[in-house]
């Protein structure tokens, strides 16, 4: 098997151990003769799969018993559409800070679906590149939540520090970071994350919400998009994405042996640093993102010549780096070090990235 | 590997060779060093994955070029809010059939969502053991399309003939039958199926579309339940189910090389036909359902005397005969016979019932 690197920002590598397990029961999952794909979501083993999954992310994340756990289907996307249907009456407004296009789109949607909005920070004309430090007394009085996206995989940025909100709910798309490093659920009122960067495969959404916000009256939300029938029925309101399911549940396992999030914290900040480091010494590249905020998920470089480019994209896939450009929105490249990139991977990165400035920007 | 037939309603058996083949490539697809679960779902690699899948399916079901593919996240319950939000304003009517709980359902989240529906038949009374003969010109003026559950996967029972439809369009939710028997898809306007039966894996909906019907005036639709937006986007407006979409792709190659639908409904048939035949002569089972609106895809049935049903469960079960009890609203036994069940599990069900029968009747 060829001996790659993906640095996609998503889907993404999953951990080759897990990958190993799962295709090894692939087709006869603990002696049933069946593989997960084929098993009832009514039944015990399913039933178990799923509890297992739920408990240990409980254990990694320490969610408190005041929270709520969904695996909820589709992708990050749809919960644009689900936080104003369940969180907002009409006249009232959600506040949000745009770092990025995806907070722009979320944003975008509470307007589509007639609520009424407010921006509190738009990092549009410095192109994404900073994170506001964001004071819940400057809120509008009528603001019911405060929306953030907590890192920004696009344009490589991160709230290193979240705001403290004491008087509405956080809710914050951690889709790009979430078991990336320890967070106090405690600060948030709904947590959510698509799967495909840490977690899972594609298509399976990660949802954490304080119990009181399910209990906010509303009315003509679609039936799947409602918090409280969703949360309540512990994701078996209908079938649920059951493999996907199961694959996540692998991926926490994995988490818990490595030693849960503050090890895999330390290690991803080792692997930031040393793409930092390199970046911040070398002549032909450079990161747009000064201080904290830069994120240690994604790391977004550009060459400062940018004939360049195509040449690097083309070398670096030749060694097995694989995905490597950049967003359009941003430009350049990204490296997306999650946390089943291995550091030797950035090693090998860093490696290719000195040889190709040495052979032609000398 | 133990050999055991599934004939739970869904998630249910997938094909063996499909199975084999996504074994052997789970970690290396096409010696790319990555697993599909890993690609980016913007490459080159996915996007052939993508259309192979759409073209099969458009071969398979012979779908007019005037109809749009889509591969929806999450499952057929979401379709239910989708459809009045797409194709009615709010003094329209939704027309129901009411043949089982998830038409039910479907009625029920119209009204949820604030909408007008008229129910044009009601199984309720008779247990839903039957299907109506529906007729387009009895419908009220302002119904604007007509919804039916074509396979009503817990009673056992499915439409033979499809109501005609000419002024407005005939909706179908084909959940438990898509890909089982030939269809013409230019007698519906919209039709959907959870993927779980006879498609691929769980979390995944299969939607296809008459395009005039994207062209209906809305609005307050979650941008993801648009079908202007996810149709004309062919399923990547945002990251979709990318593993899920994959087996699909893999099942309807299956399908084409087992010779198409035609090949296909005769199988099914074939198999629905012997288990029938057997319960129509038998003492001790018998099928609620009669005629020709007798499902293909779940054969319901009872055992006479209810005590042995628990043991019909066990004995069942030690024989690798594995999920036969039926739904609870439905009470009894089911056996779901999906295109992936070979007529040797048919057979050897058959088998171990006479011989239940014999052992413990006579």
């Amino acid at each position: 098997m060829k001996k790659v690197y993906n640095f996609n920002a998503g889907p993404a590598m999953l951990p080759v151990e897990v990958m190993e397990k799962a295709q090894v029961e692939f087709r006869d999952y603990e002696n049933s003769g069946m593989s997960v794909m084929e098993i009832s979501h009514r039944g015990k083993t399913f039933q178990k799969i799923l509890d297992t999954a739920e408990e240990n992310l409980r254990k990694l994340l320490n969610i408190p018993s005041n929270y709520l756990v969904a695996f909820l289907p589709g992708g990050a996307t749809l919960q644009f559409s689900s936080i104003p249907l369940n969180l907002l009456q009409k006249e009232e407004i959600g506040a949000y800070s745009l770092t990025g296009v995806w907070a722009v789109k979320a944003e975008k949607e509470a307007r589509n679906l007639g609520y009424k909005t407010t921006i509190v920070f738009d990092g549009k004309e410095k192109n994404y590149t900073e994170i506001p430090n964001l004071k819940e007394e400057l809120l509008p009085e009528n603001a019911k939540y405060l929306y953030i996206t907590s890192n920004n995989t696009i344009y490589g940025t991160r709230y290193s520090q979240f705001p403290k909100c004491k008087k509405i709910p956080l809710i914050a798309d951690m889709t790009s970071e979430l078991l990336s490093r320890k967070i106090l659920v405690e600060d948030f009122g709904y947590i959510f994350a698509g799967a495909q960067k840490n977690i899972g495969p594609a298509g399976l959404t990660i949802g954490i919400i304080r119990k009181e916000l399910l209990e906010i009256p509303k009315k003509h939300v679609p039936i799947l998009l409602d918090f409280k029938v969703y949360f309540e029925s512990k994701s078996l309101y209908n079938t649920p994405p059951t493999y996907l399911i199961y694959i996540s549940g692998l991926v926490f396992e994995w988490c818990l042996q490595r030693g849960g999030l503050e090890k895999i914290q330390k290690t991803n900040e080792e692997k930031a640093n040393l793409l930092y480091k390199f970046l911040d010494s070398s002549k032909l590249y450079y990161a747009p993102v000064q201080g904290e905020n830069r994120s240690i998920m994604n790391v977004v470089f550009h060459l400062k010549d940018k004939t360049f480019e195509e040449k690097f994209i083309l070398e670096s896939e030749k060694e097995g780096l694989i995905g490597l450009k950049g967003h359009r929105d941003a430009g350049g490249m990204r490296a997306s070090i999650y946390n089943a990139m291995p550091i030797e991977g950035v090693i090998q990165l860093i490696q290719f990235m000195k040889a190709f400035e040495e052979r032609y920007y000398k």
